[in-house]
């Protein structure tokens, strides 16, 4: 059946918006992965200049009378679909109404100085200097305060900003989940073992990239799809249908970063992949659901798959073989424990899946206080170094291993990290299930490297889904559950269990 | 003195224009050079969309309104500046009242169908068949006769197309001039001589990246504001201010070919970045004069320098480490005299200097009848073949070597190929008299590498004069002469002596 002309109307204006929201992600990819240093200054003008006309498109009258056309339109069409298209316009509403309380000129702003701020970033850690780059994030604190201001909130400035990454979830309720998943942390890595690294040389990074590029394919992301490059901090993102992009970074030292690096954008890219999939893609349901959901998928092929038995039965041989190496180089059990083994890190990228979340739990309480006017920027260093000391024992030496240390500030993303340890929880919970559901796919996992039991089912049950459901319907139908932190807590206790026996 | 509000109001409104006319190059760039084959359905809606947004603000009425009124105000500046914003002003006329007769829904067509068209073609080329491009071929002849038509010509249609790549060109004049050239060219291409390839062996692509990265920078272009990347056909293009990107292509039984790909598109960027040099870039005043002058300074870098002796006396002992060769592999002379080998080819980007201005002639006619409806596309690779057989005594086996050979027609870029030998006979001309003016330039070539008195030259004499003159005008300011072909035809003669005594 043809769409009713109002419900085409307004489509067409919703695609256009997004082809140029997907422009910007090309111009961003590029300034991370191939972009001369000297392009700085322009590309910064370029994006901003797209960010300003996607919004002026979004807050546009003729959108908003398109949006309402669509909606009383929406009784000509068949009681069947009703529901998806009333979905549909309201999570479009709830994006749109966010847009439009942001000026123009603030949301062009905001993009070009967090796009220089990132540069500065850059180069501050490269020198180990937060004091060249306080004044910069000073800037990004007061317009993410005055963004909180403009979208408004009743508890704290805070949940304004936690809200565009997951929608609906307060600090308040946060702090509690966390409390309480610190609370059964500390046990866990009080027993947890650490092993050391059984590499018996430096990897070249040639021989990583042969290893690190087979990784998406093995998991089902094709090259016709995507591509692997390198960039200062593992990123991943989507430039439209049938483009995905994800890049990693390489340590001769420490060949297994750049190896996990991988898993977990290809996470990311095979949700954005399924959703691209969807039906009339691209539409508001299309979109992904939150940015908790979003990390889940990272974090299961990181961590469930990426670190299991199965996984590495297959690829060991494979890896060996990339790096040169024999099995009396590398022993199997030995690579294992390692890849499972807890220590803890100063700096939450090279973090194990034990501590992870407790330098999550630092950053999220950090950030509140910042953004809710209880801290200023120029004590994060000492606050910053306090709290490692309190949570880790560990003492900081410098920026770049501290505060400096992670991208996310500079890109005025504020609210971003607790995200990942909801990620964490919803990424046990969901492969838990899937476990259940396909006792024997470890089989295929270990013997053939086939992992599509696995993907197909996170496409039925998660990918086609897209936002469709919230949060917490969409992890009750998966699963049979409300998202809860119980699963995390048992694959942890799981895991240490397994390595040390 | 601050500018006239006026002034600033419309210059505000071009630099707009650019700034997503370069966006639409970073698309462009990315899809013929890093994305994945799948997305390009969704690339080509992305270029098309953006094509379409710059057009519609080109034509624009408050445009027009922008430029009448920064018109009125150049009477309020110092008579000193007024006939550089008139030039200005009126540079930008011609190309905005070009973009008026094109309807926006033909731009946006005209840029989607050119886009899928460069992947088919390529598809046609590799599986060598011309009969699976010939129906998308025959879609961009009759848009580009429409475009013709849109355009508007006094004598025949191809005009109207020659003059968007060179502004002024008529195909008439452009026919006798190419008439003469072929005459004198006849006699050079029976004397010159044949040598054979020197090389003892392949040299992997590896080795071959090592020595091509070197060359940029040698001539001028370093890597903060350049990057060097490899696609199916070399080409160069500006994404902005400290930001140009050239492309070559490797073949490991012939090595030269990447090296000169590389020395022929740094030309093209280091034209761009002079360009983005001058005071108050963007303007239209700082957009490059012609086609004709961008290939003089691409063929003035790979031919007048880079295949003259003190360049590779310099380059020699380099290429000899990168490639891991000794000088007994490859004797001195015996490269040298290769690099200036004269064969008639079947294939125009593996022509020697010296043919290949015969390679464009035939073009040249096959295109003109083609717009000009004296020829059909399904007759194409049988007059391409017997034009081959006429002018080179040569026998072309597949249409992969013949009519599917170049990219141009795919990107619906008939008028163009004139501009390669335009390109020859001006950067002859150019090159002659800087070697007059700096007659010891050439020792420092060979001894330290060192081409600033070239580059700074070609600065001040072409890089910076935009668009403020036209070609004729530009030429005689340079050289004391109007353009023409003896000085092509007197370094052509001079080089057959150089490598035949």
């Amino acid at each position: 059946m043809a769409l009713p002309q109002a419900l085409e109307n307004y489509r067409k204006q919703y695609r256009k918006i997004k082809l140029f929201q997907d422009v910007a992600s090309v111009l961003h990819w590029d300034s991370e992965v191939m972009m001369p240093e000297e392009g700085r200054e322009y590309r910064s003008a370029q994006i901003a200049a797209v960010a300003e006309l996607t919004h002026d498109w979004m807050t546009d009258k003729s959108f908003l009378n398109h949006i309402q056309t669509a909606k009383q339109s929406i009784s000509e069409l068949p009681e069947s679909v009703r529901s998806l298209w009333n979905r549909e316009l309201e999570v479009l509403m709830e994006e749109k109404e966010k847009a439009d309380k942001l000026p123009s000129e603030f949301v062009s702003e905001f993009a070009k100085v967090t796009n220089l701020a990132h540069a500065e970033w850059a180069e501050a850690k490269k020198v180990k200097d937060f004091q060249s780059f306080s004044k910069r994030l000073e800037e990004l604190v007061q317009l993410s305060k005055k963004q909180a201001d403009y979208f408004g909130y009743t508890t704290e400035p805070y949940d304004a900003l936690l809200d565009s990454y997951e929608k609906g979830a307060k600090a308040n309720q946060i702090q509690i989940l966390f409390s309480d998943l610190k609370e059964s942390l500390v046990p866990i890595v009080a027993t947890a073992p650490k092993f050391k690294n059984p590499f018996p040389r430096s990897i070249s990074v040639e021989k990583q990239k042969k290893f690190c590029n087979r990784l998406p394919a093995l998991l089902g992301l094709t090259t016709k799809e995507s591509r692997l490059d390198t960039s200062n901090h593992p990123f991943s993102t989507s430039l439209g249908k049938g483009d995905k992009r994800i890049t990693t970074r390489y340590s001769e030292t420490d060949p297994l970063s750049s190896i996990f690096g991988v898993l977990h954008e290809t996470g990311h890219s095979l949700y954005e992949s399924g959703l691209s999939s969807m039906p009339d893609w691209p539409t508001p349901i299309t979109e992904f659901l939150s940015l908790g959901i979003h990390e889940s998928q990272s974090r299961l092929w990181e961590n469930q798959v990426g670190r299991s038995l199965p996984f590495w039965e297959f690829v060991y041989p494979i890896l060996l073989s990339d790096f040169g190496l024999i099995e009396k180089d590398l022993p199997f059990k030995e690579l294992y424990q390692f890849i499972n083994s807890t220590e803890k890190t100063k700096v939450r990228v090279e973090a194990d899946q034990v501590t992870y979340n407790l330098h999550i739990i630092l950053r999220f309480e950090i950030e509140r206080d910042l953004i809710n006017g209880n801290i200023q920027v120029k004590d994060l260093p000492e606050i910053w170094n306090t709290k490692m000391k309190e949570s880790f024992g560990l003492k900081i030496e410098n920026d770049a291993e501290g505060v400096l240390q992670d991208i996310h500030w500079s890109m005025g993303a504020f609210g971003y990290f607790p995200t990942y340890t909801l990620g964490n929880i919803f990424s046990s919970q969901l492969f838990k299930k899937f476990s259940e559901e396909f006792p024997n796919s470890h089989n295929k996992f270990s013997a053939n490297g086939d992992f599509s039991d696995l993907l197909n089912w996170l496409r039925k049950n998660i990918h086609s889904k897209g936002k469709i459901y919230d949060v917490d319907t969409l992890m009750q139908q998966a699963t049979g559950e409300s998202p809860n932190a119980k699963h995390l807590i048992s694959y942890l206790n799981g895991k240490i269990k397994e390595i040390t026996t």
